[in-house]
């Protein structure tokens, strides 16, 4: 068996932001020599998400707009008004927390013959929540 | 280590449709003669989910109504009288990117001693959220 | 390839509660003497789930109410008033099938030099939906 692990950083330009890391994670699957194996994808902070779907601004548009009112921004820790407890903290993204559990942690991707084993639309996203500074994802493959 | 990768295909009669997938995956874990290891089983289209739930045909029902509570169906792009900016590209399937976000694109399941490694009422779903059309499932097992 | 499993039971004194399960995960690892590979942590059961967030108090009170506003607790089937279908079988705890979907049912954390690869603030969670009664999650872990 073979593992391969590799960092990537990102830091958004703001608060939330929807990045495709497609082709960073397929140069990873190239380097990392494995041809059948699989690919975990994941955040390594809490206010952020991997997950898979479609490379389409509009949507990227629908899943901010809907993730709002799922979970409503809101710097305060009043909840009588729509704040949030864990903004009592000193923090204001309690709402990043509860958007990053809807979209998920991580992905999964089966790798076959050398590749991210993909059906025809699949793209992988990182979604930030709570931007503005120095985040990462890590990537570890398995396999041979 | 060993591998196996198979394909699963449905064409559901309906536009959202949920499938109890486990007998055809118990058949694929057997198939790939591995005894222990993971079994990535994913939706390889992007409004589709593979999910871990109750075969209990109420509960279907209740998740079909939630989910159209938290992303309702709604063909139009004008985002004033509820549509999605995702369907200004001329599909009308936006609502089903929401959907398959909440209930998920993959399970990984242990397989311990050639089974699938599950508690008492686990079974493995495929949810259709934009069917009547072919569509498909991966299984991906790795182990020895 | 090595390969590893494990059951960590739990019974909780209220119908809902979350539980920080890392120290335990990582006692799992370290047992395992597997020092690179994949860690699947999964709910053995369906209403209940495994996931990966912040250990802070406030926000675990914020993701209990936000998981009642999403799918209220509501031990009916009568659907016009609120109740789920599922609890004619004469359960009352639909809302934890749902809850769970929310919060997912396992993570897959990457092993790296024996230890749990996780980012600052990364903590397991069990978060249980329907408690007061023994249940189960399953670690599984495989590498080398």
């Amino acid at each position: 068996m073979k593992h391969f692990r590799q960092e990537l950083w990102f830091n958004t330009p703001h608060r939330r932001d929807y990045l495709n890391i497609t082709p960073q994670v397929e140069e990873l699957v190239a380097k990392s020599g494995i041809r059948n194996g699989l690919c975990l994808v994941n955040a390594m902070h809490i206010t952020a998400s991997v997950y898979i779907n479609d490379a389409e601004p509009g949507l990227l548009q629908d899943y901010d707009a809907w993730l709002q009112r799922l979970a409503p921004f809101n710097a305060s820790s009043d909840v009588a008004s729509g704040g949030y407890r864990h903004n009592a903290t000193g923090e204001d993204n309690a709402d990043a927390h509860l958007k990053r559990q809807v979209m998920g942690r991580e992905v999964v991707v089966a790798i076959t013959d050398g590749q991210l084993d993909f059906g025809p639309w699949e793209q992988i996203y990182y979604a930030e929540f709570d931007g503005r500074r120095r985040k990462r994802v890590l990537v570890k493959i398995i396999g041979e």
